[in-house]
Formats: C-alpha cells, sequence, structure tokens
C-alpha cells in the first residue's frame, strides 16, 4: 500500500512520470459536494511548472479528468477517480541515465528493489509530477473544508537563510488566499525577491537550492485525534513524508521547542469570548495528538532538487565501475515554492479524512 | 488504533500512569527468538527516573512480567504479552488538577476528546511512563536485529544550543554500546557535562529544557522500504510522534538541508569493497522512502517538560473562569536524556517490522 | 496483526493455552461507559467448560482482571486490557503430541509455519480458551451497544440434522435473554434435548460433532457500512472466521439463496409506522453491504471438534514415518452450543465498531 | 476504504456502472511480471455479458487501457491503473427508479446512506459490472501465480438443486483450463445443460435464480496465513464478500461440516512421495487459518438476479407511501455463471498477496 494513505478517506495515487496518465482515486469521499471546477484548476496552476524562469520550461495541461466519483460536478459517494494525461515528455533526456544513478535521486534505490525493472524514466513513480495528482485530491478537500469553515493556506518559510514572515498567531482565510494569488508564494514580498534573485543565482551556478515551508489550519475544532500513534501529528507526519524532497517535519514550535524552556513553550489557557484558547501556540494547536482548537500549524522541510546541470560522481550499475554524469534536459534549480500548495493540498486531505472521522471519545 | 502502530509486525501500548499496570502487546513476532532478559533490563534501566538529580524522585521497578508469546526465554510466534505494575503514585498530587489543564500537557484536549471522562492522573495513557512498555518492544526488537547485524543507537544531539558530536558517517556498534553504557547519553563527555549543568540551572529556575536526540541504524540491506506514503521515512515518522513530547522528525541532513545547495546536499555514489555506497550522506540512509544501505540516521525535537514548578495560567473548566495553577509533585527538570533509548525502541521496532517484511520488489 | 480486528474499535487477543495468562486489549473504546461486572460475569459463564457432561470436565474460573481503561468501573477512553490467569493446565498430556500433529487441528500448520518453535501446548494460541478474551471483549460490546437499543442474540441452529426454530422476522430481546438463560442455547427446549442425547452419543462413540450457530442483531440503524471490500458481511466474516473451528459464514438466506428464485428470495419494501422495512429479511439486514435497518442475521458452521479418543492416522514430523495417535485428555464432544455467546461477542464487537464509525456517507 | 482489499497488494476498484468509466489500481505489484494481454482478454471474456440467451443482451466491449503500472507488456513495480470505458449504457431505463428502491438490490441502503446523492444509475457503484475491473486484477494475478505453479479454478458448483460434480482431491490445472473454456462453467456438462434449460425456464417466468460456486487453488505451500482475524479464510471472506451478490462463504466442508463427526471430518495425515498430505480434504486446505499444502477449497453462495420482470412492492421514497414497479431494462436470469470466473479472479488476487507476503514465522 505504498502509495495511498488515509483512514475512512482513502487516497490512492498511480503513474509514472512519462507513462500514458497519472491519477489518484479517492475512496469514503462525502457525497453531495459540489466541486468548483475552476476553483480547482486554479488551485493546480500553483504548483504548474514553466510559469517563470524558476521553474523548468516543460508545460503541462494536467487538466484532471473524473472517471467516477463525480458526477455533474457534484461528489457522489463512490471512489472518484481523476486522471491526467501525460503529454510532453523527452524521454530521450534520461535515456543515457538508466545505468547511472542520479545523487539524491531514487534511481539506485528503485534499481535496488525492483532489480532493475522499474520504469525510472523522469523519475517514474517518485517524480515530482505526481504531486499534480495530489493537489487534484488536496484541492477538493480544501474545498470541502472551507465549505465547514476549516481553511489551509501555506507560504515558502525560507530559503537557505532568507526568511519570510511567520504566520500570525491566528492567520485569517484572506491571508491564506493573498499568498495563494501571489505567483511567488510568500507573506513578505520584499523577502520573495530576495528569495528568487537567490534561486536565479543557483540557476546560474547550475545548481540548486532546498527551503521550508510553513502551513497552518484554521477552524478546527478541539478534540480530533488520538493519542500515541495515530495522532494529528502522526498521521500528517507519515503523509507530509509522501512528498518527494521532504526530509523533515515539524509541529508547533518544533526543533526550537528544543532550545525553550519549558515557561517558554508551554501556551498558557486563556478564556476568549468564552472559549478556552492559547496565549501561544508553541504546540501548533496539538497537545497528546489531539486537537487544541487553536490554529494548526507545521513546517515541512525540502531539500534541493537533485537534478543540478553540473558533473556529479556516480557508479555504473552495469559495469559496476565509478563514473561520472551531467544530467541534461530542463530541472527546477529550486522546488520548494512549488510545493507550497502540495503541502497544502497533503495537509487539508488528511485533515478532511480527521474530520469525516469526527471526536468518537464518547459515544 | 491509537496505541498502536506496525504492519507485519504490530506493537500495542496500554495503560495509564497511575492505573493497576501499563504493558504492550507484540503481535508478529517471529518464532524462535531467544530474549537475554539481562540486556533487556538493562535496556530498560536507560530511561528509568529516579536515577540523578536530574531526574524525578520517582521510583519505578518496571519489571516486565511476560504474559504470553515468551516461553522459556524464547519467542513462540504467537502474541508477545507484558505487563508492568504500577506501584509508587501519588495520585493526590494530581487530585486539584484535574478541571485545571496544565498548559503543555495533554489535559484539557483529553477532557475535549473525552467529555471529562478520561483517567488523566499523572498524565494517563500520555504519560511518559507509557514509553517503558515503548522500550519492552524495542529491546526485544534490538536483540533480534543485533542478531541479523542491525545496530541501533542514539545519543543527544542538543540541548538549547549546547550541542554534543554527531554520529560519524558510518558509526559502529561499540559507539552505540559506549553511549548505552553512559549514565548521560551523549558521544563527548565535555559538551555531556555542560547539558547537565544547564539542567541543573534550569531545575533551580523551576523551569525544564528541551532537546533532541539523534539515531542511527547500521546493517541495513539497500532496498528496504516503499515510495511515497509507505516509505521508511513515513513509517519511522508515524511512530516517533507517539512518543509523548516529539514535535519534530528529521532524516539525514532533515531541516539543514533546507539551507544547503544541491551540490553540498547530493551524496555522489562511489564503490567501496565492490559496493555501490555513498561519500556523504546527507539522505540520512534513505532516498525515495527506499534504504540505500548507509546508516539510517534522523533527528527527534523533545519539546522542553510541560511540568514545571511556576505558576500557570490556566482555566478552570469547571467554572470557566481565569486561574492560576502551581504544579506540585515530582518531575524531570528535562526528558530529553531519558528519551534517547525510547527513540531508539521505536526506531528499532519499526526496522525489525520493515525487514521481516523485506523487499518484495520482485517475486 | 494476526490476532486483531477492528477499524476504530481494534481488539487484540494474546495468550497460549498453557501459558501464564490469556487476554485481551480493546483500543479505541468509548469513555464513560459503565461496565457491569455481574452482568459481564454472567456472560463469560455461558461459554465456560465443566458445567455439563456434554463439556470437558476442565475448570476455569476465567475472571478477567482489568489493567488498563476501566477505573471505578467505567471506561475510561484509553486501552483496555483485560487479563485471565491459566491454572488447570495438564500440559502433560499434550506432551506425547508434539511430533505427532493431531488430525483437524493446526499442529502442522503451526510446526511448518514456526518451524517447530510455537507453543502447542493445549493448542497453544489456537486452543478455544482463547475465546475467554474474545467474551470479555464481547461482553464489554453488548453493555454499551444494549444502552443504544443494540441487542445481539444467537442459538444453537443445527447439531446433524436436528434443528432448532430459526429467529422471527423480529426477534425480540427478550427471546436473546431467554435463549442466553439456558443451559443448552436453543430457542426450542424439545430440539435441544435430543440435540443433547446426540451429542451424549457421539460422546460414547469416542467421537465428536459439528454444528451451527444462527446469531441476529436488532436495533441497528439504516446506513451503516460500505459497498464492497469493507462492508458488514466483509468485517463480520473477518472477524468470525477468527474463531476456531468456524469454517463458513452466511448472511440472511446465505447459501439457501441459491436455492430460492429471484421473486422468493427479493425482500419486498413496505411502510410499518410510517418506516421503511422488508416484509421478508432474507437479505439478514444487509444489502450491498450496508445495513437496511432489519435484524441482521447470520449463520455460522462449526466443524465437529477434531480431539477425538479414537486411534487416528498421523506422520511423525520427527522421524518422517506414519504412525498414529490417540488423544488423551479431556475434550468437548461437541463445541458448537459453548461457542454460541462467542459468535455473539464477535458479532457485538463488530457492531459496536459499525456504530462507532457510524454513517459518514454524508457530511 | 470500501473499496480496497489486501495487504501487501493493494486492489482498489473505482466506477459506477453508467458513469465514464470503470478501473482499478493494484499497489504493491512485483515488477518484472510479463502479462500476456490475449489471455487477460481471454479471462475477461469468460464473464462477459452478452453471449448467450443466459445473458443481458448488452454488449460491453471492456477493453483494459493500461494507464500506470505495466510498461512494455510488463509491470515495473509502481501502482498499475486500468481503465474500461463505460458505453452502451441506457439510462433512461433507471430513471424512473430512482426514488422506488428495488427490492433486493442497494438502492435504498444507498439511499440512506448517501442522502439520495449517490449515483445509482444501473447500480451504480454496486453493479455487477464492477465485477470486470476485478477480474483484470485478477486474470493479472492469475498469470503471475501460474508461473510460480499456484493454479485457481472454479466451476458452477449448483444452481437450485442441480448440482454439478464437485473438484476431485487433486483437481488438476488441466481440469481448471478445460473448465475454462466451456461456454458454461461446469465440470459435467450433462449437469450444465440441466442447468441451462432451468435458467432459461425462470428467464420465461419473468424470475431468476441463485447457486453456488465452488473455487479451488493448487499448489500453494504449507504455512502461508495467520492464526485468528488474519487467516487465510478471514482474507479470502472478506474479499468474496465484496462481490455483488455474494451471500455466504465456506471453506473446505464448511457447512457441511456441521453434520459430519469429527471422525468423519478430520483429515487423516500421510506421507506422500516424502511429504506431509492428508488422505481427505475437509478442511479445504486450511487448519487454523494457516495453509496444508493440500488444495485450497471453497464455496460462495450467489443469489438469484434481484432485477426480475414482475411487478414487485416497494415504497416511494419521495412521497413515502406503499407503491409497485416493474424492472425493465435487461437482466440476467442468472449471474451465478457468469460470477465463475470473478470468483477466481478475488481468490487469485487474495492468494497472490499471501505469497508475496511469505512466511515470516520464523525470521
Amino acid at each position: 500500500m505504498s502509495s495511498e494513505f488515509g483512514k475512512l478517506l482513502r487516497v490512492s495515487v498511480f503513474g509514472q512520470s512519462h507513462g500514458r496518465a497519472i491519477g489518484v482515486v479517492m475512496d469514503g469521499l462525502p457525497a453531495g459536494e459540489a466541486i468548483d471546477q475552476e476553483e480547482l484548476l486554479a488551485f493546480l496552476d500553483r504548483r504548474k511548472p514553466g510559469k517563470s524562469p524558476l521553474s523548468t520550461a516543460r508545460k503541462e495541461a494536467d487538466l484532471p479528468v473524473f472517471l467516477s466519483g463525480l458526477e455533474n460536478g457534484v461528489t457522489c459517494g463512490s471512489p472518484l477517480c481523476a486522471v491526467i494525461q501525460n503529454g510532453d515528455q523527452h524521454s530521450g533526456d534520461y535515456k543515457a541515465l538508466e545505468q547511472k544513478p542520479r545523487p539524491g535521486h531514487a534511481d539506485y534505490t528503485a534499481y535496488v528493489k525492483w532489480s532493475g525493472q522499474a520504469d525510472m524514466r523522469g523519475g517514474g513513480h517518485f517524480s515530482g509530477r505526481l504531486t499534480a495528482p495530489l493537489c487534484v485530491a488536496g484541492g477538493i478537500a480544501k474545498q470541502i473544508l472551507a465549505r465547514r469553515g476549516v481553511y489551509v493556506g501555506a507560504h515558502l518559510d525560507h530559503i537557505g537563510c532568507l526568511y519570510d514572515q511567520s504566520f500570525p498567531l491566528h492567520p485569517a482565510p484572506e491571508l491564506f488566499a493573498a499568498i495563494a494569488a501571489k505567483p511567488f508564494p510568500v507573506i513578505d514580498d520584499q523577502a520573495g525577491e530576495r528569495m528568487q534573485a537567490e534561486i536565479l543565482r543557483a540557476r546560474e551556478a547550475r545548481d540548486s537550492l532546498g527551503g521550508a515551508i510553513q502551513c497552518a489550519a484554521i477552524g478546527l475544532p478541539a478534540g480530533l485525534g488520538d493519542p500515541m500513534f495515530d495522532g494529528v501529528e502522526n498521521r500528517l507526519a507519515a503523509a507530509l513524508f509522501g512528498i518527494p524532497a521532504v526530509k523533515g517535519v515539524e509541529f508547533g514550535a518544533g526543533f526550537s521547542a528544543a532550545k525553550l524552556s519549558g515557561s517558554e513553550n508551554n501556551d498558557p489557557f486563556l478564556l476568549k469570548d468564552g472559549a478556552v484558547v492559547t496565549e501561544s501556540n508553541h504546540a501548533g494547536g496539538i497537545l497528546g495528538g489531539i486537537t487544541t482548537g487553536m490554529p494548526l500549524t507545521l513546517r515541512v522541510a525540502i531539500k534541493p532538487t537533485p537534478s543540478i546541470a553540473r558533473p556529479q560522481k556516480t557508479v555504473d550499475l552495469g559495469t559496476m565501475e565509478e563514473t561520472e554524469l551531467t544530467i541534461q534536459g530542463r530541472h527546477d534549480p529550486c522546488i520548494a515554492h512549488r510545493a507550497v500548495p502540495v503541502i497544502e493540498a497533503v495537509t487539508a486531505t488528511v485533515l478532511l479524512d480527521l474530520l469525516l472521522e469526527g471526536n468518537h471519545g464518547t459515544f
């Protein structure tokens, strides 16, 4: 069940980068949910390549076709399958690489796991292209959540040592919408410009950059999730590490909490409009795996694009000799900004699953 | 299934801090595995409180009794159940707190989830005490792994801004053993002394500290794991976030990868004694969710102990008024060092599950 | 995860027949449910051996001790663990059998699976004794269900060709209670006497008998369950086949439906007190995997006790020679009547899980 | 996860009868398996309607298109998605029925579950048409199994009281092939002719018939499966009850075991060519949930087609009044014979999953 996640809402992703099509099955969607196609396409556009010099020149139409589960634009309760045809591939670019695993890619581990029989053209099933069907799922989840007052938003937190602002204690849906409307998804546009300049520098240096994304969800009720191994953090982390290039996940203060004292890190309880809230939110809206009702916040680390246009050391798996390779083709010098909607998508999908399950602590 | 994890090897934890007993069921253990009780108890001792001024004075015998699955010290293939009696509880200490959720604890979220009906004495099922049965499971897993040449070790990476050395590129089993034998689990004892001094300062200031732990596993074959949502990172993260106080998980370079360029972060492939290895290991032994055969490395962030002896703001859930509370009782000013064997335990258990599943990429 | 079942309510059984103890962990029970111990023990009594010449003379106290999850007789939301000590074992009886698999038992398959290292004394983890912890789980589930107007009852449907009456179209809770109060669980006591005479005849002939059990549940709302592979039938069957000696499961008319025409088997829809009901119930309360609101009915086939006091052919797995064995010890000439509460227990546990999940077809 | 099954090999079915397409995702297939398209299509042909007066006149091309997971006819290790376009629908036939649930169909339960918002044209996701993608999955599984010497076959066991022969103790692959080649899948063609005459009589009477199917698998090693809730029977039953119209599942002697004595039902162990076998096979190749190495045998009850051309009582869910309906359209007077390959398909898929998992009883 490698390419699936979820409990009551199961999401299953299929396809290889240069195969016939990629797609997603969502099993467990509630019926009667109208899906606005324009809104969905606008969401998908946010991860699309080819929009700026920061991204690969490859063009993807990425129009999802719904084979099932959606009739007249409304979910009907049976599994939804959306398919995106693959088009503009240059498999030739990858031919020479088959026996020479690219550093930082899954070429070598796929070679070992499937004894050299995997379809790894363009990264195969490991390709970032597989995040397109994830965004179809997440875009649908976001619409269903928004109808219940739950909003998910994200921004590029930092690239290298260039930081965006963090989300405020209570981010508004309008802030999420404003970031989503920007070509470069940051809160502080000046920081964004510095980041873009840095990415262009990396591109010129035939190199690439990593980054981190902060994601938040507002409107969640308190009491969702479970202790120990099936909590909100466990489920989100298990899904988020499924996004290519994610190497770290933290909630609330996360790794920074390791540098705080208890008196700093603890979030005091207060009353606000008769409801229990916390004064700060180092917990990221989760205590003991269960939502507090405060905004859920998390950060995800994205490693630098492994495809760089420099010669790199590798091993020829056919001859078992050390050699070098230089990756041709078109590649993003940074994918962190394009990953922003993907993080939103996976977060939204997990949260919808949690909301469908509800709080069954009492009966 | 909140308190369970695993696929072919299922681990299910039960018990509340001040209930009759705590314990663990391991379903799917292979038969014929001799478990050395002395070695297991030595492992359990590593997380025990009451050993130094750094830890709570509460004494726990923590002797696991095996109700099933282990006959004459050897696993017999049926589910193993180990039980640890609860003894030295001072539930009175917690009585007053019932309606006043402690900041940073799960009191409030448990109150909401179970409508005030949870047994939260001493933290209930959320207590750090539940890590004892996890260590029973992990101690057993470690013995089975070691027999196959797979070793898991960990150390306290940092507390606040005081850092231990990191693991070398290829940590030896002897290094793991040496750290395990120390009263304070670090590689560099001088760094360890500075950390301990810092913890004592926090204790005197009626405060607490967080920290981070680095864990490594050596001897894993390449090709374990799966792409996307069932990879080594997904499974480890899902389990590790089940340990109380864990707020972040990263693999290899993790969040640091966000600050590296691709040419720095990519691990070049080399040949060593005829085998494919990588020159560096920023990937932490995992590419595309699948093991590379290099050491698996991860870091986990532990938040500062939320129980501090200072007055803290909270809300009285009975009267719904803002109030203050001061936590009495005995509490660790830092739990990060005691969490080191727990991280090893959970990591080892997940890795044993992965090894039992093996590589079924081809048939 | 061999010895577990359930989705939101996970039930995990552990123990071997002649090990230290057997028990069960229930993870996902709602909090605040008072469990009447007397009622629970009365339920456990129904499966106990040693009550009549029809059953083995082995005495089991079978008093469950609750290690967690139940405080002051009320569930607290964390995993409930109940343990039953093993006492009156005569392992010597089984010693000689170790290398000679008993026909109809799991001795041989366990020998192959665990390479001869399983603890198979008294049947080990495969023993009918493991149905005691299942009844603890089911007895608790039954109490929680009854509080919501859902009642589960069962009776011995037939032994050989001697048939009890079937449940009426709408069985009343009082009927379930009446059967439960009888020493021999049938609706028609005259049929029951004939069955008992038949069992005694089998005992005298050093032989054993099988039988079938009919189980029903009333008070379930319509709309529970899911299409295809996660429906009410799928879940119940998956759990019921976990009961030792079960070799068949059918719902409603079941295999008889294969002998009916569509016009006979279809259940016409009617209105009754403003609610949609069906005139007959060949569907057993389930259409397309989803409850109709009519009583759920199922039948389970129990094979004859494989332990018989006659010489039987077997193979000595040590010498790999054909040989004979004669099983000593004490054994039930029929277990079908004792399995009646076990079928109720497993059915009730699965139904509670379904009710906790509820109908999330719309949101 | 209603429309999925499997553990290491996950099979997820999607589509509605009159939607755009139906299909299946297989996640966990081993790489390097060549799939013979002609053989696969021949297998799919066996369940196709429109071949004889016994089946509906509806024509389905049912050509699966592989979107992923299969490159140049060979599996590549990533999830395989196969899609079958829907073509020849007459949705008009069903329009009038929307508010009037058809007896014996899932119309009413779907109406309750999805609050009237399901797409139930032609039975929607509950339609027998969804068995086409199941056969794609099963046809692939059968080819992979056959390469390892595991063969799965089935025949129509009985319709009404007209019985085919049963499989012999050791059915040969040639027998499976011979049955598969027949237009009517029985062992004894004379019995088959009587059955077909009976079906035609039912058709003339505007009625329908049920039946039962016997399925067997040969070549399985001993030691597959697990005790209690994850055994071979549990997994097979859970999947088989996902096939529309299945109302009963039994293994080996099944319900007949309830009519046998222990001395009749027990299968004595013998040696044959140095291997342990059983003289008879009432256990159906499974003891304690684990394979014995003898042929696996099971029977499945198929209810009579609920769509019959007679007036039937129902309730108008719009007006909540009792009414009548007469189903128009084209329907099979019996589907049991067409279900034969479907039973094979699901059985083969579950067995491939079990074989991929292998025997990890020891390590």
